[in-house]
């Protein structure tokens, strides 16, 4: 049984990691595919050393089958396939104590905080654990979690059919996240700079601007007769899409925040004031999130495997770092985690 | 009858203003008292120039009496205590069609766009007229558009009992913030740095910190058991406001932008993240915040005279604005409009 340890120093090694016996409420699965996500690239470049204890496997996105269960889980059975919400809130600080548990103060991110899933077994306890219905491809299913985390911002967002969607960046979340706001009935615009995901957008059918090349808040209150758009997902986490949000909102529309900015950001606060606008923050996902994106994903409702740029050995994890670090035009990158 | 004359390079002319007969549909007023509003004073400045035909009176809070009606107008009768709300929308624009008329794309703000109240007599749209108790202290109703700005953003932010309250700035604006908020039972700190301005905050018995001397985030940390506030009000328009508000508030707190940014100022947009937090603009107000305003002056729940810091014949308007400029403690002061 192997896994991939991140050591520091951008350093990924693959080595032996022997299953661990579930505890009582936990599950042991067996992992099929591991995605690598924007945070592991975080964690490569030493971003995240204050929070991962190394040598330490990482990695959050997956799909897997029920390999045994502990004391007392009754939910699940060996064979049982699933995806892991990959957080445990502490349950008693006090964001926990409103019920508010994705933005838990103490949260333990599992890939992060605690050992994740680009291995070939992982334990975990029970309560992170969704079913998937059994016909379903375990290389889709590895992208529920970025659909789950899509469809939080997408409910946060309020988005309903006929409104006029802006998203800025189509990376993997910002394309999930535009897709899900079709599916809603919505006019969908996506921003982007990079000629391999505008190419990779338009495959999807949707309508992608470069904001390099075209008047973007010029078009988007020409496309809506003058009003602007009634919703604006920023997804790039970058100061020219926080620059430009506030330029694209009608009155009273609603900016959801879903790109990670590292450091404070100018913006124009002014236009909040001119046009009342409105913002909100979105982090991970809340447990309906993954009941919204399980069944979306089973059903093929769009051909989420064009998102799909690999599939790959676990054993070449550092070789894809390397290139992602490099560059490389992928979209989402899968790790075989089992031979 | 005169009138106060805005004309350009921080120069106010008071001059004859003759009495414009009401049209269809309009009433004319003879003005008390008119406030002194910041935008009045960024119009001194010339900050406004694009947007003020010179020569023109200026000023947009007040209080005052119905004179003599025009044709069509039976909601008034000459002898009527009101006050204005000052602000016509376009009614065609795209806000204006949903029915978003205080941020109208092609607002007239009287005073601003238009001749405002700044003379001994005032016509405007009946649909802008508040009627006021008979019994009301004209000095204090002329507070009313102020304290509708404070109930606008107050209605907005939802306060409610027992929610604890951080206003940033205590300018007039600032305190009608924090004292509407303190009468909806709400826990309100109120946070300064002019020592005029703190103990005139301490006067209607509010909290104050100045974030010079303490440690804000973590005096409110320490307050809410750890929590953060629940809704935070920046009242300054300033980059340190917009600095300091995002390390305030709750997870999914609300963060009310009441202070008018003249620039972009950096965010902290990783807190959004981090905690799922929520903005909203609020700009001017609507007529139920007027409806609201006026018994909340008139009952005195507050010694809302406080806020008056002297009482002038408008033939000092230049001396006084030339005084604000120069930093004078000023709260609030009233013009006195009629001999």
């Amino acid at each position: 049984m192997k896994g991939a340890f991140y050591q520091g120093n951008k350093s990924l090694r693959v080595g032996d990691s022997p299953p661990q016996p579930p505890a009582s409420g936990e599950v042991r699965l067996d992992i099929a595919y591991g995605g690598i996500c924007g945070t592991d690239v975080h964690i490569y470049l030493g971003h995240m050393d204050h929070r991962v204890r190394m040598p330490q496997v990482i990695g959050h996105e997956m799909s897997g089958t029920v390999a045994e269960v502990g004391e007392g889980v009754t939910e699940f059975k060996a064979g049982d396939k699933a995806v892991v919400r990959p957080w445990v809130p502490c349950g008693r600080c006090p964001a926990c104590l409103m019920g508010h548990y994705n933005v838990c103060h103490q949260i333990n991110v599992l890939g992060v905080d605690t050992p994740g899933c680009f291995q070939s077994s992982w334990t975990v306890p029970v309560q992170t654990l969704h079913r998937l219905p059994d016909d379903i491809d375990l290389k889709l299913a590895a992208l529920v979690e970025p659909a789950a985390v899509a469809a939080h911002a997408v409910r946060i967002g309020q988005v309903v059919e006929k409104e006029q969607v802006v998203v800025i960046g189509a990376g993997p979340i910002g394309i999930l996240v535009a897709l899900e706001s079709r599916l809603k009935g919505a006019n969908v615009l996506i921003s982007e700079i990079n000629p391999f995901r505008i190419d990779l957008a338009r495959e999807f059918g949707l309508e992608v601007a470069n904001p390099k090349e075209t008047d973007l808040p010029a078009h988007v209150t020409e496309k809506t007769g003058g009003a602007g758009a009634d919703i604006v997902f920023e997804v790039t986490g970058l100061a020219p899409g926080a620059e430009i949000m506030t330029r694209l909102a009608r009155t009273r529309g609603r900016i959801i925040i879903v790109g990670i900015f590292a450091e404070p950001a100018p913006v124009a606060l002014g236009q909040f004031f001119l046009r009342e606008l409105r913002a909100r923050g979105v982090r991970l996902h809340e447990p309906e999130d993954f009941e919204t994106a399980i069944p979306l994903v089973a059903s093929r409702a769009v051909p989420f495997e064009k998102l799909i740029s690999d599939v790959r050995p676990l054993e070449r994890i550092q070789d894809t770092f390397e290139e992602i670090e490099r560059g490389a035009n992928f979209m989402k990158v899968l790790l075989k985690c089992r031979d």
